[in-house]
């Protein structure tokens, strides 16, 4: 048994791993923090879950969590990780961190993006965790940068037709629509039901903080620096993410060939699901799982690829895409904890 | 391996089914019927299943399902199962039936709500599949009328109190509000997204036909006939039912009597969790579970208890009570299947 | 033109008076404040109604108030109207307070639930504003207290039966459901969009500071002091109420004795609707309105009545029935700005 | 005052027709005609309007139309309504026809997306109804082909940077959302609540039929065949439609031209509101309103435009946009009966 930690266990994406771990057939968890909830069992602030997960939340403790756990989780907020992680992987331990700070291999487009980084000597030691493209890197590493959710949604779709050639890196642009938990439980007049419900809109056009992730990932595709359009959208649904890319085609190129490739890049992993032709992702089809679902169509008369897929901004767009990580960095199954039978509505 | 077989399997309780006996680690899923998807892959009806459940829609043939199948569940609407049950009888196989055709030992009070009932010979073989109070009943039962989502709602939080003696059964009223599942999944303006959304309204008020149903077992209880004033609601949410019931109280009883008696009743019963007094049971803490949720507040003033339950109607309501049903019958652990850690929100 | 004030502009009951203020007839709206908000436009905060309001929020101070307006709404949490208002009645203004401190006649019932009370002389001057019961009182006052949405989704159903003698007032039951608006703009996890969609729970069970409210308009009604079991339970929908009432019947009474009962009590009241007996209320269907509907049906087995009703909890329930109080205090036609047709869905 | 007629009443585009001209105070609803509840009270259907609207249902008869009203709306599935228009013409009547079939003045791009013409010869006469770009032409119509609510929503923001020659047209894009209610009341179970609600998915991909319909207008305002990739998602939601239409300058242009640009094309628009820059257009804040808030973000790094809008479907997406026409047709006041105050919420 794998004995597991998870600090920032009461925001949304900590109590999804607490969910995922607590049902993991090797893991055993043994431990969860919360400076808010310090003290208080978890089934109190998550009533869901009680009779099934007997944790209380502890004040977070390196030492406490080094003693106590072999791969320890980090959902916290940006720049609390990067304080935390050193002291953890000088003790040995496997680390997946769903903040941004370990994501960039690139210290200066982190800072780009968000602020100075205090332990850039990590960063090359860190793998980028989208478990489909970075497999191996991910099976040998003790530092994962667990992806962000939208960054998830639009790589696995275009990372695969990117480096076959066939798509302009000049033309693309991601439409990306996120559920209100994407926002996190922070109280905020963003996240009132009142304020959200019957509403759709854009926010942080063109300039959120996910774009520059997708670009250093886009541009390792491809090989030169790559800029993509992306405008993110909040959906009054809880969970759920879908995104649609655009992308211009450089040749004639049929919707078989699409498949085709697709089929092929992820012929051997299990959560990647291509859909029919006449039935395009739903983030409901994937609430829950950890399955990215991925549509497409050749919009022949511009000769321009529309890409679509569906995920769980909480699953794969965060906690299982970690609980995944682990299980490649630990040699088990990639699919071990994950595959709870889906509900059909 | 217990080999099972569904039949109705596209509506949403037989779809719930198929999720939760997929998932079971004791049930081989070895048929599903459907009249109207005959031929058709389970997955291309509900696409969030894609990769789990690799199984294509049969029309229903009463010879196959006895050959493949030790336990047969019947979703179907009322009328068809009592034409289809005896015959499974006759060839020896457990059955638990989702409509109301084997819920009534008293043929008339079924015809009184119902219609005529064909197969009268079968009632008194038949059991009512409420787990926590007909336990040793069902555990040698071949026949179970699996209980309605509103009558488990109310009968759980009743059902010990009455026992009890600590209730008028002439005051009993229960106001319930279910999720737009519980309608089904035919098409009518009734489950039209855009006339339930921001709609919350009463329907067949004080003439449900899931009263009758409560009225036989809270007889049962008491030993008398008992006649319950039942209002229903329609809740803008897909799953999930609460039900607050008011009942006056023969003598002075405190809140502390309430929850030892429930805890009392409900000490070994896994799937009955009574809640702190200052949470009142929320139907998205037991959604997608198996769990009742009970609380309770005595109205002093008016020497009144006030009783509240939240289950989800599909699982609880419906397949999960189902399936708990079938492992009573068949020996296996009562839990077996149905204890997916649920989601935190 | 009446000149009108609303104190507390941008609250949710605040914003649906500026909303129905900047749309009647009869009305100049001269002023609206804010603390939180003092020196921002209007519609920065309610962008909906861009060129439509071009006012900026002001801080209270009552000269300025006094000077501007003729009729003042104080639309804030309860505890500052009291210390607000005796310089406003001073000053000979009209006064329509939307929180609790003049709804009470009786300063204890009201230092029971809430708080000691400030200004207690003014209890006597001060006017229950229910519209369609105390309207001639209504019409003659210059300090409205003005109803709870719960208390009004309560009382307009029952008053009229009440008074007829016919129900046992030792057995009224209020089974309420609220909108999540009715929690007002503040911030709670309690109204975060993820902890409330796909929920449904009661709270405050049998200790809502409504229910002393009801039981003093109830007593008023009968004669005797009246308790009413009150249990609100909360709707993921943004606005709306539906009430479901229960009363043991003191005699046999038929479904269209109850229907002339309330026909002849409320003939001549614009605002309440009866509805057809085979279609409750609905709350989508008084959406954005002032009305109040009305449904019930007669549980003859147990000699029980059922009452239902149906508000806006924001309109009904607190902005249009302070706008109908001020049309009937200064002499409008009672539904002067009230009338604008509903949306179909 | 203007005698109307709504035939096809009872859908959410009728029946929102039959709300805007009740509360018109220049038109007299004369019929309304509904062949699924012809006999039937219109309240019966929409509860919401009772007391409002005392109107029944009729048959469609086209002589006892023309004897009623002036103005005749049809809201009708396309293809009768040009069964049904040029006897309407003949008679002299005003005619705004929601369906596509007069929104083309090429008879073969519609043939083309929907089915053969049988009224060519109006075609000519026919003027396409989007108020603020065709507005001379409308004033001089007797008969309008009605937008459809995606190109309301794609050409309102495109037409006025297209027509200044910033835009590249090979290079469109438009990602719409829409609400359930843009699918009609008809029953699928596209709009079961359950497979909706939580749901977000694309749907006729880069070939839904409101794509020629907007290839025509752009093809109008530049002068040369335009061809737009369109893809319309599905949002929980009733009401509303966001649509981001994403564009590669010719350029260099920044934010404060492309302001400039809208606000001197709109200047006189009272239905066109340009948002602030930090704030995009949400589909609440225009809910129920005749309203179109657009917004837009230049992406510097790529040199392309992001525009915004939303609009409320059912309104200045249909029946709304189609009593402006009537207002334009008729010489009223633009505005007349669409300026209800909206709500905050």
């Amino acid at each position: 048994m794998i004995k597991a930690a998870v600090v920032g266990a009461t925001g949304y994406a900590g109590a999804e791993l607490v969910r995922i771990l607590a049902g993991h057939p090797n893991v055993d968890l043994a431990m969860i923090t919360s400076r808010q909830y310090a003290g208080e069992r978890f089934d109190a602030i998550y009533p869901a879950l009680a009779g099934q997960v007997d944790l209380r939340c502890e004040a977070y403790d390196a030492k406490k969590a080094c003693a106590a756990a072999d791969v320890i989780f980090l959902a916290l907020p940006h720049k609390l990780p990067m304080a935390f992680v050193p002291e953890l992987i000088a003790q040995g331990k496997k680390v997946v961190d769903l903040s941004a700070d370990f994501r960039f291999q690139d210290a200066a487009a982190y800072e780009a993006a968000y602020q100075p980084h205090s332990a850039r000597e990590l960063l090359p030691k860190s793998v980028y965790g989208l478990c489909e493209v970075y497999t191996d890197r991910i099976k040998a590493a003790d530092l994962i940068g667990n992806p962000g959710c939208y960054p998830t949604s639009v790589l696995l779709p275009l990372v695969p037709l990117l480096k076959a050639g066939w798509l302009n890196p000049d033309s693309l642009i991601a439409d990306s629509k996120s559920g209100v938990s994407g926002a996190g439980r922070s109280l905020s007049l963003t996240t009132h039901f009142c304020e959200v419900h019957d509403s759709f809109k854009a926010y942080k056009v063109a300039e959120h903080r996910h774009a520059p992730e997708m670009n250093a990932i886009l541009g390792d595709a491809v090989g030169t620096p790559v800029h993509i359009t992306f405008v993110p959208h909040l959906v009054p649904m809880s969970r759920g993410m879908q995104t649609t890319v655009y992308a211009d085609l450089n040749e004639k190129v049929a919707d078989d060939d699409i498949r085709s490739c697709l089929k092929a890049f992820y012929r051997e992993r299990p959560f990647v699901r291509i859909c029919p032709g006449d039935r395009p992702p739903d983030a409901a089809h994937v609430r829950g799982t950890n399955y990215c679902d991925i549509g497409f169509k050749v919009d022949l008369a511009a000769n321009r690829l529309v890409l679509l897929s569906a995920i769980d901004n909480l699953v794969k767009g965060a906690a299982g895409q970690a609980v995944q990580n682990m299980n490649l960095m630990t040699g088990l199954d990639e699919t071990a904890g994950l595959m709870q039978v889906p509900y059909p509505i």
